[in-house]
């Protein structure tokens, strides 16, 4: 099930770099939601490597849906997207040392030498657009239950950026952005510094932080299915993801429970919590206020610099030399990869809570 | 399926604080693994509230194997661990204002008020001596195949310990400390922070940083099933849990991918990586270095300050006084939990990946 | 996850004949369901072992709720029944020759002679019990919203039963035998049988076929998780059952098209079948017609007849003479069994289909 | 995860009889398995409708494989099967009086009228060629570690065939034979019912049988996911199944336990049984035998014959007079969708049991 994820609502993910499609199957949504492809191009866009500080590979992305849309809406069956390999070429890859900080070794261990190796082959950031494309289908579910989710670059190869102030306004905001940052002059400085790395065939890594309104409370379980436990379980599948933290996440650690704890108040007649300390979760379970959650992005490990390394066979040490250009920083376009885990995470949890029809409308 | 976590090997956890008995179900370990419910105990002793700074309900935790273990080894069918709670004065809980960190107002939501409220009910700390019982079968488990796991207190109330030097003693070393930390130092330090705060009637937090060694290379899938995606989504069960981080983590994200990648070098024919900042890890599948990851802990939601707050019906604020002695500290408790999540999570792809036979040792 | 069945609604089986207690967890079931331990009993008393055509263990199965119930209703968190086992004299069973129709072998086999091999073990129908206990509380929340089920033996020993008639009135008036029949004369035909080969050393088998009244249509799931899948997937966890048939089953077969299909009608605005030989089944997915389902149960494994078998070793050829007394047939205590699966099994596509709520009266 | 099946190897279906595509996703496999493209072509063709017994829709179904092939060879990461639809013609259908005995009715409750109606939709018949090819790959993996799959009609229009004689060479003749029946004779008396039937304007069903050798003993779970829970699971999943039982499955219930146990014998030192009742599976666990099981296949509800019916809106009783040619039987297509599900639980039974490269040789 390894490639699967979710239990009501879930994702099939395949393909590979240099194969001749990748894709997503989405199964388990409602029946009657709204499938709108110009949406589902626009999230695929902003995945897109752009302009100077990303790579020179430039497909256009043109998905098609296979199945689970009949005349404009779901069908409540599966929905398949399918993204052909256009731009690849082949040619410029052979079975070289293994890549520090890729999945070459791994894989190789794993699958005994018959993975395809090609550019990464299953594990290369690629099959990330499969995922996007499914998660612009959850993204808009959600939306039309009032359920926004916006990510930002919370910090970027050093630079941070300023933090949420009115959620709704910032996250439709930044859902139009390509390099998405609350406070744009500190996305220039961020711009700069990834391009100074690049200059220094270097990379750099990065922060995203998630932030979700509307959620209803109740949503999310005890023990193991907790809201925290099933993000994170999603959100370690973006490539470079290697730190996930809820609310003041690690920040907590240093705090002292009468600073960490979020006081309860009424709000006309609604219970809230003043401080939103614990990020909308507790308990594991959602309780009304925001979800807001931070993603570590490692610097992308592709890197022109000479590395140290072996050879796939594990015979002979060798010295990688990257050619051709690669990404200095996947941060900005990883967080487009965020929304769609989240929002493919909530719109399972919330059909395992409320039913299957919950998404479309209640019908 | 929300208390029950795993695959192959897998986990249910039941039970409340103030009920007859807690306790969890393992299932799917290999036959003929030596049971020792001396270690079960040793396990639940670090667990348990000890001295000044943890709370006074001193219960010995006497657990009772029902099924599962035949002559002193597994069977191969659930192993169930009960243990009762003797030490339950529901006098002392009625249903008061909610309590900010906890999860008495989710839980209110989420089951209508049907929840059994006394001492936080499911969602109580307690359960976690059921989840660590479980665990010190899948530790032992491990370590007959040569897997080791450890975890120290990284950091508490501000005060950091040192960092691993050598993985093996330094795991042996803490698995017989009741307050784990590398240098004892740091650890009466954080002793004595955290006896300061509970004077003050406040809590503390911290960081609690896993090791594991002999975690053969090739283990995880890519995409969902990652090892970093199962271990999280484990270790977010642990209560006060709020961040999860692999490698250097967080710090990943402020470093160059020169500084990030971890060079391959031979040593004995063998590929190992000459740094560990990706934690063992690389795309999802261990990579046969030493596993590292780290868990922010926040402080104990239970403090002795008055604290805003609302009644449970939600039409009242009140201010909240909690009577009685808390934790003011529960990193040091929490760390065989995460020892314990850590070996269920390993069992689980170790028989995935090598059969049900293999934890048994192939038999 | 062997042990673990369901996806909203689960429940984990624990326990052998002979160790201290069995049991089950039944997580995922709606807050505020009234529990009724009187009719928990009531079914557990039905599964037992009476009168002369069973066999002579008579525990009377004080059964135990160790979590998941306060102040008499669900909780929501996870139902945990104990059953003590008080009367096993294991000077009764030694590893002896393996029983024919029996999991002996293929339990020496699979768990490589760790298993507990007395009485059967986790594989004995002892453990029915627990599911039967956990299967009651199944029954009875959806009795609350209007499903019944009921089940008959609807042949024994080659004696037939008469068919349902009134269901609903059939069901209750099923629900209230110790040898649930139709047809009374048929059912002491049966019994005079069942004596008849205990009397010869041997035993019988039987089908039993089940009804279930006031399912909603459009429950279910195309392909994998269809209804007749889930329910087969269940019932074949009934120990002595090799046979699962829907609507007419294998009768359909030998039909015509047109005498197989289902005609649709209206009735009062509803849209109906005029006949049921799909079972109330189409393309997987309830149609509002009474689910009517029957499973084939072989005769009891254990006979008095001398057989021919092999010992656990695989060394030597054995006759194997059991002593004591064994149940001539099960098919009368299964039926309860059967009941329960099936409730289980609807809770569970009920839970995921209209939300965990539902169950609980939509709250 | 209602259109995907299996835990370690699984499979996900996807698409509607009148979308561009249709296919399947199967995940788990081990890497290094040869992919044998024409084996794959040839199982489709045995699912197609061939000569006068079968519709005349007559596409070629020119699958593509999209990912998890390289160099000939499973790379152990998702294999991604693509058939498109190339011979629709929308024309031929509009949403008319649901139609008896299919899924127009359920489906059109549970996804509220949003369903694709248009052939079925995603509950075609049409599906099960990509089941098929997913399934293909699967029956060449266990057939190169010595599991053979073969089925035959066992009956079909009140016509019963011979049964297996020699287990190994009868399957190998079986999945050559368009029509498959172990006796010719009784073949053609079928062929020449089916045609009969068709000429009146009527179908028939019919019981296909499916016997696997070369089964490890000790592969299937207690309890819940027994070998035949999941193989039942599996094969209601094949539209028309109605009913499916195991060794003398309903014969059973009319036995004594004297004849319905299978004695233990010892052939050259291994644990055999001198009879196979019980179909090679024992307590829910292979136990070396031919594994053997049959299922109910209902008569093709789609027949020339006017129907009593009522439009999908609810609102007025119609007469349904199907047009077009339609199947007047598919219980010989279906029995190749047999082997291919047992192929597709058995591979995720093996890997469960014996680790994921176990199927590619133990690699």
């Amino acid at each position: 099930m390894k490639n699967t994820f979710g239990t009501s609502v879930c994702v099939t993910l395949f393909g590979e770099s240099h194969g001749p499609a990748i894709g997503a199957v989405l199964d388990g949504l409602a029946p009657g939601i709204p499938v709108d492809e110009k949406q589902i191009a626009r999230q695929l866009e902003l995945r897109r490597p752009a302009g100077r500080i990303s790579t020179a590979r430039q497909e256009p992305d043109p998905f098609r849906i296979v199945s689970g849309v009949f005349e404009g809406k779901t069908t409540g069956t599966p929905l398949t997207l399918l993204i052909p390999n256009t731009d690849t070429r082949s040619g410029d890859y052979r079975r070289g040392a293994l890549r520090p900080g890729h999945a070459d070794y791994t894989a190789h261990i794993k699958y005994h030498g018959f993975e395809d190796y090609r550019g990464g082959g299953h594990f290369s950031g690629r099959i990330t657009a499969a995922l996007t494309a499914a998660g612009a289908v959850a993204v808009g579910a959600l939306r039309l239950r009032g359920i926004r989710i916006g990510t930002h670059i919370a910090r970027c190869a050093g630079i941070r950026d300023a933090d949420f102030t009115d959620f709704e306004k910032d996250i439709d905001r930044l859902n139009e952005m390509p390099f998405a940052v609350l406070d744009e002059a500190k996305g220039a400085e961020m711009r700069a510094a990834v391009e100074q790395a690049a200059a220094e065939g270097d990379s750099v890594g990065g922060v995203l932080e998630t932030a979700v309104t509307g959620m209803p409370a109740g949503v999310g379980e005890p023990w193991f299915d907790t809201l925290e436990g099933l993000l994170a379980h999603g959100l370690f599948a973006i490539p470079a993801v290697k730190g996930v933290e809820f609310g003041d996440g690690f920040a907590l650690a240093e705090k002292r429970g009468s600073e960490a704890n979020d006081a309860f108040a009424l709000r006309q007649g609604k219970t809230v919590t003043r401080t939103n300390h614990n990020g909308g979760i507790n308990g594991g379970i959602s309780n009304g206020m925001p979800l807001l959650f931070r993603c570590a992005v490692k610097p992308t490990p592709s890197i022109a610099l000479p590395q140290d390394s072996v050879n796939a066979e594990g015979t002979a040490e060798e010295t990688l030399q990257l050619g051709g250009r690669h990404d200095p920083a996947v941060v900005h376009r990883a967080r487009v990869v965020a929304d769609s885990v989240t929002a493919l995470v909530l719109c399972d949890a919330l059909a395992l809570r409320f039913g299957t029809d919950w998404l479309g409308g209640g019908i």
